[in-house]
């Protein structure tokens, strides 16, 4: 480890520790996969990725939680290239208390400013999530749910 | 006018109608402007945006409209390529009560999802609506704000 | 089912029915495979998608269905990121009287606006299409090619 | 000039020649702007531009002008980030036989798969092609009407 | 100021000082700009501004200030949303040794990938960068090059 | 064959065996691949495809190769639609001399331009082609390691 790493995670444990917590609270055990399956390639992506989107920005006043998973579930529609980071939103945002209907019409909203087949394939996303989640609520089981890179 | 667009206009009249009220309550008097400048060139869009965007979508339960231009706001910035609806859409966030503060969050939240240009972008946008809602606050007027073709 | 909703029905009733009819010239027994297969998580995003598109805008005149689906099979390759309804548009230009080499031709006109790689990834798309339009034929069977989500 | 650059314009003639002829058919004047503007920073791309897109591209059997152009002014306007070569592209596909009308359906048709924002910014933009092509007719003039950069 | 905000502020102090000589090593003087402009709308932003990308990112070790320069105007180019960003880091490339002829290249590479447009709109952010710098020489002025939200 | 596609290959030969040649450079046998592969559906596009890209850009003077790979990794992680082609030019950038960290911080470097999404699929290319490089290395084989259509 290089003095400019080192000084990097000691001066980043505030924001590394606030960024799990906040990781976990909207993506449960997930967050912790994240770290591990990045550790192979990428650590320190693992992370940046911990730091600044949950340490830095989901961690802000000024805008709830709930707020902020329907920008994203919306963004990520949009966008319509980011699939496996869309799935991991939609029960993020189920997660934060938006519910089934709530992300349908997000997804059908944005018909109208991204075109119905961004809005199609988010549908057809928010069908596996459900599905996923009917899965594990029948399981009543807590094993984490979401693959490791597509957590953000 | 043909029969198709006779019989699409008794038809479409409950939604246009219910379209052009939603378009109001979002962008105020913008909604007029949208209608009498696109009828130079493409008289029909302006039909179709008033009835299904506002008519169709916007107007459905499930969802609250702050909710919605949460949404929206965040897609555009995200999208990157729609300046000008990107604008009358904060300023349409701000009339359906998402305030200011949350208006940059909301901009903020973007930088991890599509990037800090997208983000520096949707500041910039923010910026001019804030100080065109400020002129507006301060010259008391009720003028219409919006540039037709940026309505939706 | 709400007052609302009741009022949409009835009065979209007739761009229902034409759109309904122009999916089916456009997708053939795809267009009923889409009605059901939304059913189960978004039934009204489903009549939307009947009303809107094919209803509205593939159904009115001034433009070819020829021309139009030049435009979807052009767009849809440039934007790459919707695969699925790009193949149900390279079955539907076929449909209309687009001929394989005329799609191969759009695809490759994309190179040169969209880059590259959305060329190669719509001429792997075009190539699947091909395939099973190939295997339908020998089959001699009318069986429904699209899958729901697929067919905007 | 190096040798390669000397072998590549003795084997690129043709091509160049070609394209030229191609380019001013779709864009008249405007193709000769384009190499002249191009010579100040980047005069290699200038001839790479009439050589692959118009030479190798645009002068092939298998589609005709019309639909090629119609292909364009619809990837364009969905991408919607090229808003000088959508105006171009525009008054290129009237010089092939389009009508102003089929311009307008195209865009109206890609509020379907990119959005309404998208198809608001290409109307935006046939509206001002509209304009500048109603002044020229008046004038009489043949003048060059394409700024260098947009010919794409 | 919240307590929150107290503890992202001392932590961070570190990862801000190195980011904000990161940018002023990539972008002179338009760094202090940055933060100042953005100080009315979004104070925040501008720190986050200089702690990711600068502090976090850029100040990495693995790859060379060139090589990311490189990446980064390749990138703006191609996404074709952010010109504004595009220009100050085609300066920024110049800044740290890329040449002309160099960004000249990137930008043509990019035909192939994300189409003729977006090297075109290419070409020309760097025809303006190229005579604003043209001018700031012949000045010899060391006056800040950049407008405040583009410098990311 | 008609006369336009004779005077096209004997003009293009040179092209095409410069292109080709530098195709092999980067991609290795894969070059082959592409040609043999697009021959079914596409014939002309593979020939378009060693002759522009390969032929006429990658061979150029003013950039070298691993520059030019650096930018092209960097545009498609930023683009996020084009995952094939990505996957072949993280290896062709690891064939040029870009090592495994330098195309890991490339793509970190995309999180900041193009979002964490974006990066994090851009880490998912990376292990796929990092793991077959590792396998191929074992085995001490050479065989082509590029689907065709990836190629470009």
């Amino acid at each position: 480890m290089t003095n400019t790493q080192a000084s990097q995670t000691s001066h980043g444990n505030l924001r590394y520790e606030r960024g799990l917590a906040k990781l976990q609270e909207i993506d449960g055990e997930g967050g912790v996969k994240v770290v591990e399956s990045l550790a192979d390639i990428a650590p320190d992506f693992a992370r940046l990725l911990i730091e600044f989107p949950f340490g830095d920005v989901y961690s802000r006043p000024g805008l709830d939680l709930r707020s902020r998973e329907i920008a994203v579930v919306a963004a990520l529609t949009a966008m319509g290239n980011a699939a496996p980071q869309l799935k991991v939103h939609i029960q993020g945002a189920l997660n934060v208390g938006v519910t089934r209907t709530e992300v349908i019409e997000i997804i059908m909203q944005m018909a109208v400013y991204a075109g119905f087949p961004a809005a199609l394939n988010g549908i057809s996303a928010a069908r596996e999530v459900f599905a996923a989640d009917d899965k594990k609520s029948a399981q009543s089981l807590a094993e984490p749910r979401a693959l490791a890179e597509e957590a953000i």
